[in-house]
């Protein structure tokens, strides 16, 4: 393929079981002809002033310039004087939507097999302000703040979503009968969205009520999109429903149209370096990346293979019951190519 | 028995279906021969002055002075000028603690038949403070207020609970990576308290991670202890996993002892009169409020007459897939003791 089709991508291998799951995500693109071409970056080994984190400042620019990336799990260092690798990603690129897919992996049970649907979470404020104080001994307080611009502008993301991938409603989770002002805010934008898109069902649904729901019958919802925190929490358990993390893909959208695909799952230290990491939620969360380029063929073509592979069961790795190294598994998804 | 064994309790049947089902849990008592006196109170049909709310004085001085009553549901009537029925209870008797027990009901399927747990919710702070305001145009704030006197006390139930209910393992369920402040104060508190009871594991768990637990395994907890939003979560995703609110038992701890059970399920004003409600989670909430007055034969006998009807399952209402009218379940629960 020619250099004017190639699109370049910043890939973040991360620690841990990082290099390996992205070495899998590697090969796997290789052998699909996926025309991306890779701009690694590892996070450093000191602070970076220019991003008060261990990632440099170039990483972020790489982003910035190629506007897509991929990124594998980072485990902040521990210590002061410096930000979380994940909060510095969000804050430095304004990555203001988390949209998480779930569904049902066909072949591997769970409780539930009829999960499918999209958590859109508003990823820069909320809960997430870090304004918070010491009012009087013993007494402290945190702002949750709630603002029109990012309501809309997750809300509008939401709805073009759903639009642009054939989803028919979406869910407003809120706690607005508690918090009027803010919550009642976020619902009012969602609303005002709602009514550009008559043709997408718009609900409102209470955060407590909403978790009852999806565990006794997820089926009962398509897109949600909810407040920082009700996201963080509502994502996670829809994670839980088809298997856990190391399933869920997962894409952070910023200002300009960045996409920030990530596996959300930890760096498993004790079993890096052992060819024993799934691979799964990165590879997934690649093929979210590639939707957002819309490269359909590729991730359609793709998602089959690992859903095909997984579905099988012939190889799994030990997370999901199975015996398979990692470069087994990702040599059978290339298979089934 | 003589009056002198008699114990008063108030008891508000609440609205819709809630007398009916209040008449079921008056009709065990009686067959099961608790020593109790009801006194019933009733919503008002104005704004008590001395409330601010529709409930009148003359109840809340009612559990005062009984220190232990039971409620039906209660729907706000809409309007301007009044508080909300249930948050005028937790503030004016200051109900600090919200205990559900929450387990698998034998004979009853939902996609969990391992559920053994007790959520305990701070019940008077946090996320529900009240004080919000907007910034400017388009910012709006929420305030939430953590104190080391509320979360001292109600992490000292948590323990004292488990160790009274042979419990082995307190929970404290937080986002202290996020709210550092708020959430490290409750959980600087709970740590304080949990060196009291060496005897009681206890652990932290962040509440994303949490709710993906809960659903992929529930019988990795025992009791968990929170701030009053996650609890209000928290509380409902787990009685999602054993059926739902109308299965769910709850009851309201306060300062000096007071104990207001309840079933948090609504109203249901749509077969409110037909015969047709379940009064299970009354019932269940009736059982708490024999527990908390030490009344443990009592209880016991009546949660085996419920449960083994259930079990049983010729005797069920419409809402878990039967045709019995609420007085056949009822006399079916008599007819166990
Ligand atoms: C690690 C933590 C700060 C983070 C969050 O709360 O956002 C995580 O739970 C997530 O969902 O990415
Ligand atoms: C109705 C609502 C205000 C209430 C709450 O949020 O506390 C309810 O969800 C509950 O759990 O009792």
């Amino acid at each position: 393929s020619s250099a004017a089709e190639t699109i370049r991508a910043t890939l973040f291998p991360g620690d841990g079981i990082g290099p390996e799951i992205a070495e899998s995500v590697k090969q796997v693109f290789k052998t699909a002809e996926v025309p991306i071409e890779w701009e690694e970056h590892y996070v450093g080994d000191k602070v970076d002033p220019r991003t008060q984190s261990f990632l440099t400042w170039e990483s972020l620019e790489s982003v910035r310039r190629n506007r897509v990336g991929l990124k594998g799990p980072m485990a902040t260092p521990i210590g002061k004087g410096h930000r979380s690798l994940n909060l510095t990603l969000r804050k430095e690129l304004n990555l203001y939507a988390n949209v998480r897919p779930c569904y049902s992996l066909p072949g591997y049970k769970t409780r539930y097999d009829d999960v499918n649907l999209i958590t859109i979470r508003e990823n820069t404020e909320g809960e997430y302000s870090g304004l918070e104080h010491q009012v009087v001994r013993g007494v402290v307080e945190s702002l949750k703040i709630i603002t029109r611009q990012a309501s809309l502008r997750v809300a509008e993301y939401a709805f073009h979503y759903a639009k642009t991938h054939g989803r028919e409603r979406v869910s407003a989770i809120h706690k607005a009968n508690i918090m009027q002002k803010t919550d009642g805010l976020f619902l009012k934008c969602c609303r005002e969205v709602a009514e550009k898109y008559p043709e997408i069902t718009y609900e409102e649904v209470v955060i407590d009520n909403c978790c009852m729901m999806l565990v006794k019958n997820p089926a009962l919802f398509d897109v949600l999109v909810m407040p920082n925190l009700y996201g963080d929490i509502i994502s996670d358990l829809c994670a839980g429903l088809i298997g856990g993390l190391g399933l869920t893909p997962s894409c952070n959208i910023g200002e300009g149209g960045i996409a920030l695909a990530e596996a959300v799952h930890g760096s498993a230290p004790d079993i890096a370096g052992k060819n024993m990491a799934n691979p799964t939620a990165l590879l997934l969360s690649s093929i979210s990346m590639l939707r957002h380029l819309n490269l359909h063929d590729k991730a359609d073509r793709i998602q089959d293979a690992i859903l095909n592979t997984i579905a099988e069961g012939k190889y799994r790795t030990a997370d999901l019951g199975g015996t398979s190294t990692t470069t087994d598994f990702t040599k059978a998804i290339c298979d089934h190519l």
